[in-house]
C-alpha cells in the first residue's frame, strides 16, 4: 500500500496515522523524495481501506500488490517524464537518442564526438570514464579527469552527459558534471549504490542486470525511488543466455512489459543487446516499435581502433543514417498510435 | 564446399569427380532435390579449387566454412522465396501474415475464422490438428478429420494452411490438405521426421527448438534440403530463458542474423514468443522492422474459450486493428529500405 | 485423482464409477498397464471422496494434486525397481552401472567392450546405433545390423543391452535385442514415439530434455504409463546454460528432486553432464551420494579415435578405476544411510 | 606471462626488466602481494623466454595464456591454503565446514549457534549482518553492532567469523571482527569492492555470480589477487537457470574445473545451491566427491522462525547429523584417494 501524505502533514496527524498502521499490523517505511512524502506499507490483513484514506494529512491511497511499489504503474498511472533542462526530455511521448563512444579516450574523440552529435540533432553523449572490466588489466577509463574534459566540451553546446558511476565514493566528485547517473549491469544489484543514489536529485538510468529479471530491475528501481530520487530510467541491454552466435539475447518483451507494469520510462540499448555492429540498427529501430522511450547506443570516429567494444559501434557515417531511420520510426510510431 | 552440379551429368564425368573428391580426402554427400543436383564434400585439406571447378559436369562451387552448407547464404546470396501458388509468396520482398487459431476445434469456428482472414486479405491460415501437449491428458487435437474440414473451409476460398506435423507416419495422410508442414518447437531434432519432410514437395516451416541454438535450427534445415526439399520457412517463436514475466523470451536478434547466414525466409511468432495477449502487437511489429518475412500469430472468435492457448490469442477485433498495423509498418519498412 | 480398478472390475460396476465421476464433473482417461488398471481423474471440484471410494471394483484412491499423476511418488511411496532378468535389478536399493561406447563401430569393438565389461562385472552396456546428430553429414550410427552384433555379443554373456530409439517404426525390429530402450535428449517431448514405447513390455529410459524441466521430464513419463508401461527410468544428463568450460551442466539437484516427486529410478549420465574426460568420476561419485540408482558412462577401447564423443570418453584402464571407485561409493552410501 | 620477482630486486634489474618487456612489446602490470612482487605481462608477440628469465631479480617466469594470470594453476600447481589461525586451515587436503544462520538476529541467537558448533567441533560460523535483499523494504541486517556481538562470543570459543561485506567503506569498521571477508553472489562483479579487499590482509571468499561464468569467477579473484590479498577462497552457491523446482542450480562441474584451472580453494554452498532444507544434506555430500574443499551451509535454532531463507536452514539437529556425514564423506574421499 501507497500512501501518499500531504507536504505539510501535520505531527500529530502523522503519529495518528502510524498508529493506525501499527493497529492493522501493518509495517511502514517513510519515504520522501525531492517531490513528495509517502508511507510505504506492508502487510497481509484485510481491513477497511477508508480507515486510513479516510485521515487526517493523507492525499491519496493506492494498494500495490507487486514487489515493488512506488514504481509501480498501479498507483501511478501517468506514464513518468525525465526532464534534463534545454528543452530535453524523457519519456511520456518524447524520445531521445543517447549515443558516444564505449570509453571515453580523449579530447580529440570527444570533440569530433560533439560534433557529430550537433550535426545530427543527438541530444544526449554517452561514454564510459569509469569501465567495469572482467579483466583487472584492462583498461579501466580515464577517470575524472576524463569526465572534466567530457563536460567542458558538451556543456558549451549543449548536449547532455550520460555515464557510468561504479562506486559510492564517486558520486560527489562526479556530481557536477554528469547530467544522468548510469548504474551498469554488474551493479544492478549493488544496493549500497543504488541507495546513494537515491540522496541525488540527478537522473538514473538503471541497467538491467546480466541475467536480472524484470521484477529485480523494478527492485532496483525502487531502492533508488524509496531512497528519495524519483527520476529514474529502466535500461534493456540484453541478458544472457546459451545462445552463442551475438553478444547478448536483446530482451525486448521487457518492454512493453516494464511500460505496463512501471510508470517509469524504458531505454533500450541494441549495441550491447546484440552486439554486432551490421545488426545494430535492426534491433533499434525493433525497439522503438517495441515502445521504447529511448535508446543508447555505441558509436566512434574510427570503430575499429575502439579501446573496448568496437565490433559493435558504429562510425560516424554508418549512425548518421541510424539517427535518420530512428526519427523516421518514431514519427511512424507517433502516427500509428495517434 | 558445395559442388553444383549439371542437371544430366554424364556418369563418367560424374566419377572423374568422385575420384578428385576422393584423392583430396574430401568426404562427400550426393544431395538431389526437387531443383537440383548437389555434392557437399567435407573435408580439411586445402588444395586447388580448380582441380574440382574445373571438371566437366560441375555447373559450380563454393566454399562454405559453416556446419550448414546447403541452407547458408555463403553459397547461395539471392534470398529464397516460398511460392504458396495463387501468387502467395513468402521471401525475397514477399510478406506473409499467418494467422489462425491454435487448435482446430470444429467446423463453426473454422467457417467464422475464414470469414475473418478473407475480410483482411490474410492468405493463410493456421491451425493445429495435432497438438503436441505436455501432459497426456490434455486435448490432442481432431486430427486427420479435423484437417479435412480444414482444408474444404480454406480451399474454395484460396486461403493456405498451415499445420503440424508431429510423426512421419502423419505426412502421408496429410500430404493432400496441407500447403506448410509445420515442425514444432518440440520436434526441432527430430531428425527422422526432418529427413522425411525432405522427401516431400511442400514448404516446410521449422520452429527453432525449446532452447534451441540458431546454429542447430539452421542444421535442421540442412537435414530437411539434404534430404530433397529446399521449400524451408524458419520460425523464431522464443527461447526458454529464467525470466518468468511472460511466456517466452522471444529472441528477435535471430531475425537479423539468420537472414544474414541464411538465404531462407524467416518468421517469427510474437503469439508464443511473449504469450500475453496485450503485448503481441508491439512484438509482432518489432519483428517487422527486425527484418522478418512473415509473422504467425494466433486469433480467435472467443479467446477466453480457446481449448489451448488462450491467453496469447488476439479476438478477431483485436486482430483487425494488428493486421492493419502490420501492413502499414512492412509498408514503412519497404520506403525505408527502397 | 487415481483410482486403482479391481483387475476384473465388473462391467456394472465400471459404469457406476464412471457415472459418478461424471456427475462430479471429472474428465477420466482409462489407463491400463501391463501390471494394473486405472482411472485417472482430473477436475477441480470437491467432493467427497468416499462417494468414489466406497464404490464396488475400486482397489485404492489417490488424490494426486501434481501435473503428473501416475509416476508420482503421492500415490505410490514404495520406490519402483526395474527387473532386468537374470537378477540384474535398477532401484529400490539396487544400483547399475551401464557403460559402452557412444556409437556401436563393428564386431571388434563389441567384443572387447564386452570382456571389459564381464571383467569389471559391469551387467548393462550401452552403445548407439541409431544416433541423432545435429549434422546431417554425420555419422549416423549403423543400424539394426549393428544391434544384432551387439546383441549377438552381449547375450552369451548375459550383459543386458541400453539403446536410443529414435523412431516410432524402429520399435518392432529393434525389439528383440533390447533390453533397456532409451529416449535421448532430443526427443524427450516426442509424443508419439513416448506413446508407441507406453504399448511395449521393456523398460525405457529417459533423458531429460536438453533444456527439459523436471516437471516436463515427469510428465514424458507420464505419457509412458498412461499408455501401458511401468517400467520407466529417468535420466539427468546435464542442461543448457550459459556456462560454456564444459558441455552441459549436470543438474544433480534434480536427482534429490526427482526421487522425492516420483516413485521411478534415477539415473545419472555424468559423461554427458560434464563432457570432460578426467572430470568424468568427480561427477559419478558425486551423483551417487546425490542419490542416483545407476549411471550410464561412455567408455572405448581407443577414445581418441572414437566415432563421437571421445573427449568425454574413458579408456577401458581409466574405467576400471571408476567402477572400483563407484562401487565403493554406494557401498558407503548404503552403510551411511542404513 | 607472470614474472616472479626477488623479494628485494634492485632498481636497476627492475629498470632492465621493464625495458625487456618493452621491448618486445609487452604491456606490464606490478603486482605486490603482502607474499610476493610480481610483473603481469601481457602481450601476443612470440619471444626467445630466456631473454627474460634469465634477467637478474627475475627468480621465475611462467607463460599462463587464461584470461586470469595469478590465479591459474598453470604457474602455481601446489594448492593455496588458507590459514585462519589456531590451526584452522582450508585447502591443499583441509576441509572446513562453516555454518550459521543467514542473518545475525540477535544475542541469543548468536551464544545458541556457538553452543551448537562447539559441541560439533565446527570452526567457523557464517552469519550476515549487512544483508542484500531485492526489496528495499526487507530487513537489511544489523550492521556493525550484530558485528561486535557476533565477535564477541565466536572469540572466546575459538570460532572463526565469515560474514559478508557488501561496500568498500565497510571494509574498515568491520576488518577487526572478521576472519573471513564474503564477497556475495550480487557484488561478484562489483570490481571496486574487490580492488579494496585486495589491500586487506584476511582472506576473502567469493561467491559466482547469479549468473557468474567460472571463467568470471576467476578474474574477480585475479581482481583481488592483483591488488594484493593472495588469500582467496572460490565459492560454487547455484546459478540462474529455467528450471522452477528449486532456488538455483547447483554447478558442481564447477568443482572440478575451478580445482583444475585455479590453485585457490573451492567452497560449496548447498543450501542456496538447492534451497531446499530436506535436500541440502545430499547436495553437501556430492559436493565433497565433486572435491569441495569446504562447505558453508545455513543453520538456525528455529528455521521456521529465521528472518531470512528459513525454508533451506537446517535445524541443530539436522545439522548435527549433516556434520557427521559431511566428516564421514571427507573422510571416506581421503581415503578412495590416499
Amino acid at each position: 500500500m501507497i500512501i501518499q501524505l500531504e507536504k505539510n502533514i501535520r505531527t500529530d496527524h502523522y503519529q495518528a496515522l502510524i498508529q493506525q498502521l501499527e493497529k492493522i499490523g501493518y509495517q511502514y517505511t517513510a519515504v520522501q523524495t525531492q517531490v513528495q512524502n509517502y508511507l510505504v506499507a506492508i502487510g497481509n490483513a484485510s481491513f477497511d481501506i477508508r480507515s486510513i484514506g479516510s485521515l487526517q494529512g493523507v492525499k491519496d491511497l493506492h494498494r500495490v500488490s507487486d514487489d515493488y511499489k512506488l514504481v509501480s504503474s498501479k498507483w501511478k498511472v501517468q506514464a513518468s517524464q525525465i526532464d534534463l533542462g534545454e528543452g530535453i526530455k524523457i519519456g511520456r511521448g518524447q524520445f531521445q537518442i543517447m549515443a558516444g563512444p564505449c570509453s571515453i579516450e580523449g579530447e580529440k574523440q570527444i570533440f569530433e564526438t560533439v560534433q557529430h552529435l550537433v550535426k545530427n540533432n543527438v541530444k544526449v553523449m554517452r561514454g564510459g570514464v569509469y569501465k567495469p572490466r572482467s579483466s583487472p588489466y584492462s583498461f579501466r577509463g580515464l577517470g575524472i579527469d576524463g569526465l572534466k574534459s567530457f563536460y567542458k566540451a558538451c556543456k558549451s553546446e549543449g548536449i547532455k552527459i550520460i555515464t557510468e558511476v561504479m562506486q559510492m565514493d564517486q558520486i560527489e566528485p562526479m556530481y557536477e558534471y554528469v547530467d544522468i547517473f548510469q548504474v551498469g549491469a554488474r551493479n544492478a544489484q549493488n544496493f549500497n549504490l543504488l541507495d546513494a543514489l537515491g540522496a541525488v536529485d540527478k537522473p538514473v538510468m538503471l541497467k538491467r542486470g546480466i541475467s536480472g529479471t524484470i521484477n529485480e530491475l523494478l527492485q532496483a528501481a525502487e531502492y533508488v525511488f524509496s531512497s528519495g530520487n524519483e527520476k529514474i530510467l529502466l535500461c534493456e541491454r540484453g541478458i544472457r543466455s546459451f545462445e552463442g552466435s551475438y553478444r547478448n539475447t536483446l530482451d525486448l518483451n521487457a518492454v512493453p512489459i516494464l511500460k505496463d507494469k512501471s510508470h517509469l520510462p524504458v531505454i533500450v540499448d541494441p549495441s550491447h543487446g546484440i552486439g554486432i555492429r551490421k545488426h545494430v540498427e535492426r534491433m533499434a529501430l525493433a525497439a522503438v516499435l517495441a515502445g521504447a522511450d529511448g535508446l543508447i547506443v555505441e558509436v566512434h570516429q574510427e570503430p575499429e581502433k575502439a579501446f573496448s567494444d568496437g565490433q559493435q559501434t558504429l562510425s560516424f557515417q554508418e549512425a548518421n543514417e541510424l539517427y535518420s531511420h530512428i526519427n523516421q520510426t518514431v514519427a511512424f510510431r507517433d502516427k500509428l498510435y495517434s
